[in-house]
């Protein structure tokens, strides 16, 4: 007999068929087994009256008629004949899989990924991981982005310096990229949009729910932009794209994790960093330490903010200081002490950062002079700026963020497969 | 003026309007200068009856009437009334970017990447790539895969352990992924169907026109398969796809590179590897060296062989031997010394491999055992084995290796932005 896909059973009630996939759950009354069965297009229940050997985690083969079960969620269920055993669990599950909710400790999560991966909640947040890959791509193409793919390995470790990861190449010394920024801003000379979803490596001494050393970044470069609003704006476009999207093919993961879709307004409000530290301390009594541009109580408090003043879950903070900013980073014409560019706060946490860039030679080399940079290494990034690179700017997203606040996930780590820290390289 | 997207100018014969891009070309004539105007969403000619400055590379703006001209590709020009620079070239272009051709060595050609990249052709590559990774997305969700992202920092150098390039990760050591393998198949037992998009890296000390040492594979891994012939008939199905889809949307990009629509039979042929090997040497009269089971020239001529035999461009070549292929490959009941997977060829050169995997948790320690492969830092890996993966297979592609064959490009380093080899880290 040929297989039916689980999602396709319902057309064929009365009759018999044959399922293939995983047994997600099991209870055994004395007499009745009910299995739920998972394939990669659906879920249904099995029901066997006689006794069965499946266990949950094995892959199994079963055939039985299919019944109308008005109270099943596709509408059907099985009434199982036959199992076969295609993949045998052949030690008892660590981790107990048929619990609504796992609750586990995020080591013990991490440490038991492979397995807590199948739980139906946990595959939910993957399942709109990959929604959100496919409408960045497709949001980013109507706007006439190329997707772009540029080198991870590189010779320089030229952003500043920082919190690279080095590694032996051959006879040479290279590092791992923090952010396609050079390649991408090349780019927009050859395309004048582009994006890329690529890995990002940050060798980040840092214990926080917020950081890993390993993500995926959603970039972006566009040319001919008049100043940072138009990227932000075009952010703002792109975003309301992906999460119609989302919403739309997502609903079912958002209802399991009981968290309400998630919104992004048609127009984001805007404020500067300094007008939000203000708020902040009259409104909430919180002062942002001196010693950062804002903290993350400071982001959160943002939020907070947007929240009861927009009903906005997003925020553009806005020129932050040219001391904290990269140096490609155009310093605003009013006040060259701040910088023509944005964080993007979502829920209280940054997701983004863009910016207007420098687009012309002899700025660039200027204010690396004011910032101490040194090109060594730098040349073919330099170089294209004397060839008539337009103005222009872009941003870098944390994908995995994105879905962490839309779900309210309590660490990134829990939005990432199998995620890397300063402790955790494996799984 | 609001700005005009060159595509759109078509919609506005006779109106005065205004275009933002890149001098791709300048032919000066004693009173009239032509210039050729590129933004992201096209090409448009703009004629000025007086002296003008700009430069071939500068990025400009021009204001003009537009004029209907049926020579022209988009049927109309600019009658250009001012310019503006926007950013100039303030160096002379170190290579001529008006030339039909670039006729570049390839050292030349990379060295000089970013300003390369301008010319026609060289983005007609890339404009390809970005309809390869569009189209790879789509055909693999059509068949309901997940796209999935994993790590690609790793703990242990666990494929076999050559080729790996080392990193230091904080107090410790790490490598970089060689492949998505493991992980793809964990993710067998969560989703049964998924692909990534993904960095590849490769320790590879190899001098050739085929191989770098980073690049985007095109990984898939599908659960509950009969044979590696179900994992090859769906990489069929998917080049079917993605090739009609890059054929409709890139012809003007093949007529640029004057070579004819890339073409994929719905049934690509299969053929032994020993097989095919007896018929290179009656047919070809080459004998494919023992130290290998095929070399370069052994799949050139079973290239030829598939185009004279089948009128294919692609060959599957199967049941390559044991010793050779990983340790997580299905060896043939049949056969042990033999494998149940294969390479894909395309135009004489393999760009993908795939093969069944051992499911069996008892199996794949004994494989191990004999091919005298350590456990150590892949015990995440093999205990997923006791928790019930059904029978699995896939496939890892070269995603710029397609490009390549497609266009005929002398080096699959022609397909890559910024390519990565032994000698080249930059730029």
């Amino acid at each position: 007999m040929e297989r039916t896909l689980i999602k396709d059973a319902k057309e064929k009630v009365g009759q018999e068929i044959k399922i293939q996939g995983r047994v997600l759950n099991l209870r055994a009354l004395s007499n009745v087994k009910f299995l739920v069965i998972q394939d990669y297009s659906g879920v249904v229940q099995a029901v066997f009256e006689k006794e069965i050997d499946a266990k949950i985690g094995d892959a199994v083969e079963i055939s039985g008629e299919v019944r109308e079960d008005k109270r099943a969620k596709g509408g059907v269920e099985i009434s199982g004949q036959d199992i076969k055993i295609v993949s045998a669990s052949i030690e008892d599950l660590p981790i107990d899989l048929a619990k609504p909710v796992l609750n586990l400790q995020l080591n013990t999560l991490l440490d038991q990924r492979p397995l807590a991966l199948r739980h139906p909640k946990v595959q939910a947040i993957f399942k709109l991981y990959d929604l959100l890959l496919d409408s960045y791509g497709k949001a980013m193409r109507v706007e006439n982005f190329t997707e772009i793919k540029t080198p991870k390995i590189l010779e320089a470790a030229s952003e500043g310096g920082a919190n690279f990861f080095k590694l032996q190449y051959f006879d040479k010394n290279a590092f791992l990229a923090q952010s396609p920024q050079f390649y991408k801003q090349i780019m927009v000379g050859v395309f004048e949009r582009v994006f890329e979803i690529g890995s990002v490596f940050r060798a980040e001494p840092s214990f926080t729910t917020r950081h890993v050393s390993e993500y995926i970044g959603l970039d972006a470069e566009m040319g001919f932009i008049d100043n940072f609003q138009d990227v932000a704006k075009m952010l703002n476009k792109v975003l309301v794209s992906m999460f119609e999207e989302i919403n739309e093919r997502g609903e079912e993961y958002f209802k399991l994790h009981e968290v309400e879709l998630p919104k992004v307004p048609d127009e984001i409000p805007f404020v500067k960093l300094a007008e939000i530290r203000k708020i902040i301390k009259e409104k909430y009594d919180y002062e942002i330490p001196e010693t950062t541009d804002i903290d993350p109580e400071g982001e959160r408090l943002a939020g907070r903010f947007a929240r009861e003043e927009y009903g906005s879950d997003f925020l553009f903070i806005t020129h932050y200081p040219w001391s904290d900013r990269p140096f490609y980073t155009m310093p605003c014409s009013e006040n060259p002490e701040e910088t023509c560019g944005f964080d993007l706060i979502y829920k209280g946490m940054e997701i983004a950062t863009g910016s207007q860039r420098i687009h012309l030679y002899k700025d660039l080399i200027e204010n690396m002079k004011k910032k101490n940079i040194k090109s060594a290494g730098m040349e073919y990034y330099l170089d294209i700026f004397k060839f008539g690179l337009p103005s222009h700017g872009g941003w870098g997203m944390g994908s995995e963020r994105i879905i962490q606040q839309m779900l309210g996930l309590k660490s990134v780590k829990e939005a990432i497969l199998f995620p890397r820290d300063v402790k955790r390289l494996s799984p």
